[in-house]
């Protein structure tokens, strides 16, 4: 039975790393002592050691250790024998160009689906849609795909941004960039805002958190969904 | 001779559609009377006949015709035979993807570099650096590569946006995902506000409109370039 965090971000503004999930992730990795941190979206190019560290220190708050798969020979097994696991935010282009060079995304996929608990916030997150062809990272590397875990059976755009009342920038909103991705794709697509999450307990996906989420659906004008709403029942 | 005028955004805030740079555009077509326009990245997916419109619409101002280049069944023949080449801006995902799906890209590059004017704006202008690989667009298609023309020794970053002051948004600032850009690849990047301008002659790079622009090398501190700068010089 599935059993995940799936959050917009890692960190909500004039928070901390994680704080706000703190009590969420007690209950999720209720039964783990360590959890498994996969560290390779990297933000702003931080080291695997750095990233993990930060974790760890975030983690202790709940009383738990954490590890990097970057330390393992053997990744697969380690994801196989992990208790729980952590995909960290940053590049997500750098993430899934990893995940394949290490041939892990199938053992990942399988874990996630058997029931080992998982959070991801932002890129560790993106990972979890059908493809990552929502995300709104540069392309820094070329993966060899973008398809990705499909725990969800749609697409996240985390972080997302309504478009800002009088700008003056007149690069693409959030909006319209997912419009672009409609005018080629089918897959639905959940802007997720931050301070938001989404609860997986086997087949019900639960928006968690206060604000309401923006559903986009091709070819139908885009709507909000409120917290609580199971958003396998709307796509 | 190489002979380009390769700007941030087709359009400024309160303006219409190309009018800030149309006295440029009658000094760069002064021996065009029809622009053969590449509409791929179709902006919010709009159609490419729609688009050309929207191009003809502001090139009459300066009396030339506008024709798409999704309208000649033999495209190599097309850029060849062009007087002048304007390439809009929308997806850069979409627009590379069609780039070498019609196995155009080469020579679209060799009549860049034999002198056949070009415009680009945005995805447009994003093509003309050496990778696509520091796009802010979403990644709708898998493109074959993340190559494009080589016209400037250096990669773009269009729409180049300041980190907003007092911003309660946690995704990265454009900078970071610059960093994130350098923490994998040396290439230097140009981050050219909107409003600004490269004007290519010959081997002379000059940065145009009235706004400094940003340069980031691997390793270094970004720092801003004056306009009128030869950013051949600096990088």
């Amino acid at each position: 039975m599935k059993n995940c965090i799936i959050a917009s971000t890692s960190t909500i503004y004039g928070g901390k790393y994680l704080d706000y999930l703190l009590p969420h992730l007690s209950d999720l990795y209720s039964h783990t002592n360590e959890v498994l941190f996969i560290p390779y979206a990297q933000p702003g190019g931080m080291s695997c050691d750095a990233y993990t560290q930060k974790a760890l220190e975030a983690f202790k708050h709940i009383g738990k250790n954490v590890v990097g798969l970057h330390t393992f020979s053997n990744p697969v097994e380690a994801l196989n024998k992990a208790e729980g696991i952590f995909t960290g935010g940053g590049n997500t282009f750098r993430l899934v160009n990893e995940l394949y060079k290490m041939d892990v995304m199938q053992t990942l996929r399988e874990n996630i689906l058997n029931g080992t608990p998982y959070l991801g916030t932002s890129a560790g997150s993106n990972i979890c849609g059908l493809t990552m062809q929502t995300t709104n990272d540069m392309p820094i590397v070329y993966p060899p795909s973008f398809k990705t875990l499909g725990i969800l059976p749609f697409n996240l755009n985390p972080h997302y941004l309504d478009p800002t009342p009088n700008s003056t920038h007149m690069g693409e909103t959030r909006e319209t960039r997912i419009k672009e991705f409609h005018s080629l794709n089918n897959l639905p697509v959940i802007g997720l805002r931050e301070a938001s999450w989404l609860e997986l307990k086997g087949k019900v996906i639960s928006l968690k958190g206060q604000l309401t989420a923006r559903v986009f659906l091709q070819n139908k004008d885009p709507f909000e969904v409120n917290p609580t709403t199971d958003l396998q029942t709307i796509i």
